[in-house]
């Protein structure tokens, strides 16, 4: 029996205050609105950009339904929906593409104007309720629920025969970290890379670098344990900063002859980074690449003197891809083996288990956790 | 009776100590050693850089013969030199290009490794004396003095049909704005694009974005008898930040309905100002292009949410050119009537005049004011 146009009832974790778990409850699902798409959810990453709200180094409204890097099918289209129909294999984004306003329109241009951060539909309300009170979404996505309600300008069709459990990391770590390299820092053949993290989107960043032709790419992280795989994945030479007492934009300048590298992307989101980052690259051609999302905020004291000379400092949001324009493409690379998503996901778990997922990505142990419903 | 192999007595404009005017004495100039070139000086602007060291922003080593904004005549060459000649026209180039180091060898470098800072020509010796005491030289050129001695890799023969009292400006000022909008932020056909700072490498940029296409190009100054020549040149709109009492980001914010420029340029050198031009360009695909030079020691903080969301903040010396493989060319395209130099030049004095000059330029009263000897 159909559930089209009727309010569904299902499971969703739930962020009541912040640095609480999650906390599985039934909500209600309203059914989607004019050019709004309500999905069921297949499969959802966890990333970090999660994990800063339920920390709460990035603010957002509360109570929220999280989730966003997902693959979903439609269960039931609004009014003035043509481009896709129930049945049909989805992503969700959280970085829409209206096609419409100047940033769509301008070549270079992939943070669509649609007020994404509100947490509210674009009519002001909420398709989510507990008990009959509204929940917040998650940049216009949420995806930790069995059903979510999106805009038409927040999903995108996909290859039906896509595995949802590993395309899901397309919609936002992957295409982050591998659009950075590939897009936004325009990786030349045989150059030098430094990637500061090495999670889901540092890993990708390394996949992007190694695409492009770099002949040398150094991996920096804490956690010593993520080594083996960063150089399964193409990191050639791994720097954990607590093996050395001098700065690692130092580490990095003697590893490179002195020259820095041409190419840094920072993957974690702490301000300190971003600046040892922008001090690793080469002094007049380097492109130091901001990926990683800085608390809210944060600030960055430094010397003008470091750009001035020619470096390029450059934040980077999804890779700087146009989102609807970017993921099929991307799914159908990853269907074409251009790419493999395997290595970054070490961890899949029913979806009940979120609050283990997520503990596991905190804690470094998982690179990405894929819950599936 | 040749002049070659001989010590050369002549004048030029000593700076002694910070903050005094220049002096013009009688020094003597050493022949050139080998890969050495000794050039007659024909012309040379003043120029911003000059500026910052007379006025103790930019530090140096003192006593020093500034200037490096020149057109000049080889007088005779040392050991080794094939590429040039004495009675070649010539232009010496404060940044070298030796085409050997991994800068020189890298498709994006300009900067190159050879050290220009020091003052003193690379066997740790200088040819200028003043009754036999050594003086500075100023980034391996110094032209405000009727001879000089530049290494071969900073100088570079340009068409002996070529004015130098106009083509003088192609060695710093002129390029370094007209190449950080056509090369360094790539400005695209009908964008919109922010000058701060309508000097001679503002206007400069100007020019630039106008070449580049722009179609709409504004300007800041807080000099408001700048802008009559900054609207001949190509700027649409003045800004005068004594004029509004909001933030001159808000401003044009405001002018241009809510998104910034898509390029914003400083051409200033005031740590301030670069925080400016980066908050007046659009959040996602704004570049901010550093032209100035920032003090020496100064310091910057700001939000790194402000590049997070795409924005690219870059800094560029002499225009992203590669210095003997641009100047000539940019020669070549001067005497094809490609762009004009006569509005920067809104000066010429003889060189004795230096100091009136340099006042000129400091007061405002001037673009370009160039010396002839």
């Amino acid at each position: 029996m159909s559930t089209a146009g009727k309010v569904i009832k299902c499971k969703a974790a739930v962020i009541w205050k912040p640095k609480e778990p999650f906390s599985i409850v039934e909500i209600e699902v309203a059914p989607p609105k004019a050019h709004e798409v309500r999905i069921k959810i297949l499969a959802s990453g966890i990333c970090g950009s999660d994990v800063h709200i339920v920390t709460g180094a990035v603010k957002a409204n509360l109570p929220i339904i999280l989730g966003h890097e997902a693959v979903g099918v439609v269960e039931s289209v609004g009014e003035g929906i043509t481009s896709m129909k129930p049945g049909d294999q989805v992503i969700p984004i959280f970085l829409p593409q209206c096609g419409k306003c100047s940033t769509c329109l301008n070549p270079r241009g992939n943070l669509c104007k649609k007020d994404q951060v509100s947490g509210l539909m674009e009519d002001g309300t909420s398709r989510f309720t507990h008990k009959g009170k509204p929940l917040h979404n998650f940049v216009g996505t949420s995806t930790f629920t069995e059903y979510t309600v999106v805009h038409e300008d927040s999903v995108v069709k996909i290859d039906a025969a896509a595995p949802p459990e590993k395309v899901c990391l397309i919609s936002c770590g992957f295409s982050t970290g591998y659009g950075a390299a590939i897009n936004a820092a325009k990786v030349r053949p045989g150059s030098t890379c430094a990637v500061f993290g090495l999670g889901g989107v540092g890993l990708s960043a390394v996949m992007g670098c190694k695409e492009a032709g770099a002949s040398r790419i150094i991996g920096v992280d804490i956690n010593k344990d993520k080594f083996p795989k960063a150089k399964e994945i193409g990191v050639t030479d791994c720097v954990n900063p607590h093996d050395y007492k001098k700065p690692i934009n130092e580490v990095i300048f003697d590893l490179t002859g002195g020259d820095g590298v041409e190419y840094s992307f920072e993957a974690i989101g702490k301000p300190e980074t971003m600046l040892t980052a922008l001090n690793s690259c080469q002094i007049n051609y380097g492109k130091c690449m901001i990926v990683g999302v800085p608390p809210t905020d944060s600030k960055i004291t430094f010397a003008p003197r470091l750009l001035f000379t020619g470096r390029t400092w450059k934040g980077t949001l999804f890779g700087d891809w146009k989102s609807k324009d970017a993921i099929p493409m991307l799914v159908s690379d990853f269907m074409n083996k251009k790419f493999s998503l395997d290595p970054l996901i070490t961890h899949t778990l029913p979806f009940e288990k979120i609050n283990e997922g997520f503990d596991l990505l905190q804690s470094g142990k998982c690179i990405r956790c894929v819950l599936t419903f």
